[in-house]
């Protein structure tokens, strides 16, 4: 029976790393004493085993735990279950990288649109892409349909949805959205993501009235929906583009390029939006780069149904950036990137548009550099 | 307009302490530079508010914020976006703690059930009820029918399945569910809690499948699953009732009695389960303490539509609880609790039934005492 490699950082003494590793594999597995299992397909297909453990040094250890893919059930919310569901709750435990089977690749499929997809839409072949955010909550419809019109007229490739925006009276869904493309097919090509917010039942009537408005993204937050709502959307979606946001991602105990460039990816993030380091989040610029490095790189098997395997995710870093850190951040992550820019612009005021157009002509320009 | 006050606490130098809560403040709210907010309605009602910040001691501060109401357009998934999004991206920022107003408690409506209907239903009238679990997975349905029969002939009031059991090819919901809640009644009067797995629909198709088979009670982990998910799965199934488990609660970067205590209680959560002191988890006596006297205590209005306030959700400390700890839990936790013991009681092999008669008499003869 086929098994994946669950990738721990344990930070306990060096006495104890075998019996926690040990641990861990128990629990993320049958959760009792295995003294106690009887059935010996049990022992040998379902326990977790230890596979490896290295000193990583300053008393740091990596543990690698190969865990039997039978017990994800090949879904979404079971496979966080069986990675870190009750070991999450230990403060000393990372989980810091897994190694999937082909049949998990398989079964979960990856981004339909990538970073390729994502490019095509805009039109931005080769070069990094652009994008904003309908700011602030509370906010009417009609005044964020402005705010989008003005932010299309500069000509950027994406603007999103404050990820606060959700279905609020001062601006629900079914009166923002249309409105809000609506008013940015009217000045320019660029493309809207508004937020998802609820359970998966309200996210498809949402996706109902967002492609009736000639929608083709979305945003959402897999780690507050739940990672199975994000999938079924995904899969049940394919002519939507998903761009996922990190809230409720938290600190680091799920280590980000993981999380952000693996587990969101494989379940069909086309873009992974990120807090990048020296914004308002605490991201070093060693996490960003391997976030982005992993989101990116050929994942599965060449050739065959999956030709090429799984589709990039394009990262988008983010949190607290502004234009003056454009030519930098392009020099840092290349141009297989999204740089968004929210807040900043939006200080722009009435000069919005221009100043939108002056982050778009960067982008463009600098892009030829890099 | 309403706001709630959702209370952080901060590991941060005194002197940037003040900029770091107004920073927490405009994140959960507005999450742009306030300087560019324009209407007056938004500046007033919609941008959180530092309404007070104290020194802990030792490094640590509590930020208290007042958040608009309105922002979570009372959407559970929302709640925790407004509450803890962003933030929880931040390594030193805990979600402590957060008062609502009474409209937010009637919005979710808290447990259907609690402490009071449990105890009903287990006709464990005045005393602490017992749990054990169904493990381990890789078993297939006939087995764990077995073992369910075996605990159900011992007396105990509630047994659930592993949070381990999904709808894997080893035992598929829809063929474990019936046939365990059969071998059950079939042996005493136990009430059975299958756990739920997936999305809203999948866990809707499984609700209704342990319903015909005259399951009552029902085990989903709101983490995994979403908030919104389960808030939707408590309001459309009121005779359901709804034990949370802990998988991704994580280490504590939302305070456990928060999370347990309030903020599941709030969406409807009838008992909790989470990681006693002394077990295979970290929390402290006191965290313990604090997380069932939260789930516990008077909570909402007197008088009205929801006389009483919101019903106690039913603490239940577990992971890795043994018969030998009985005495000592009774004396910590008081009668308003549910002993959950797994795997010791399983290590009893053939003599399951006995050892599960011996947990269920011990409560019941101790429960008199305290």
């Amino acid at each position: 029976m086929e098994r994946l490699t669950a990738v721990y950082r344990l930070r306990v003494p060096a006495d104890t790393v075998a019996a926690r590793a040990t641990g861990i594999a128990v629990e993320q597995s049958v959760e009792m004493p295995v003294a106690a299992v009887t059935d010996p397909a049990i022992l040998a297909d379902i326990v977790g085993k230890v596979e490896n453990i290295a000193d990583l040094g300053n008393g740091e250890f990596e543990a690698r735990i190969g865990l039997s893919v039978a017990t994800t059930g090949l879904e979404a919310g079971q496979l966080l279950n069986m990675l870190f569901g009750n070991s999450s709750m230990h403060p000393d435990i990372v989980l810091a990288d897994a190694q999937f089977p082909q049949a998990v690749l398989d079964a979960f499929g990856g981004p339909r649109h990538g970073l390729a997809g994502l490019r095509k839409m805009a039109g931005a072949e080769g070069r990094a892409m652009t994008c904003s955010a309908l700011k602030p909550q509370g906010s009417d419809a009609k005044t964020l349909a402005l705010l989008a019109g003005r932010l299309a007229k500069g000509g950027l490739d994406f603007v999103k949805d404050d990820h606060g925006l959700a279905d609020q009276h001062y601006s629900p869904f079914a009166e923002r959205v249309p409105r809000i493309a609506e008013a940015m097919a009217a000045n320019g090509k660029t493309i809207y993501l508004p937020s998802l917010s609820g359970h998966l039942e309200q996210m498809r009537r949402q996706i109902g009235i967002a492609r009736a408005a000639g929608v083709k993204a979305v945003l959402i937050a897999p780690m507050i929906a739940g990672l199975a709502t994000f999938h079924a959307l995904v899969r049940d979606n394919p002519d939507i583009a998903f761009m996922a946001h990190p809230a409720m991602a938290g600190s680091g105990q799920i280590a980000p390029p993981f999380l952000f460039g693996k587990l969101l990816r494989l379940l069909g993030a086309d873009a992974v939006v990120f807090a990048n380091h020296g914004g308002r989040f605490g991201y070093s610029p060693a996490t960003c780069r391997a976030l982005a490095d992993t989101a990116l790189r050929p994942w599965g098997k060449v050739g065959g149904q999956m030709a090429g395997g799984l589709k990039a995710a394009v990262p988008v870093p983010a949190g607290g950036m502004t234009l003056a850190r454009v030519a930098e951040m392009l020099q840092f992550y290349g141009k297989d990137v999204m740089l968004l820019i929210g807040g900043d612009l939006l200080c722009a005021g009435a000069r919005i548009s221009e100043e939108a157009a002056k982050f778009q002509d960067e982008v463009m320009r600098r892009s030829e550099a890099v």
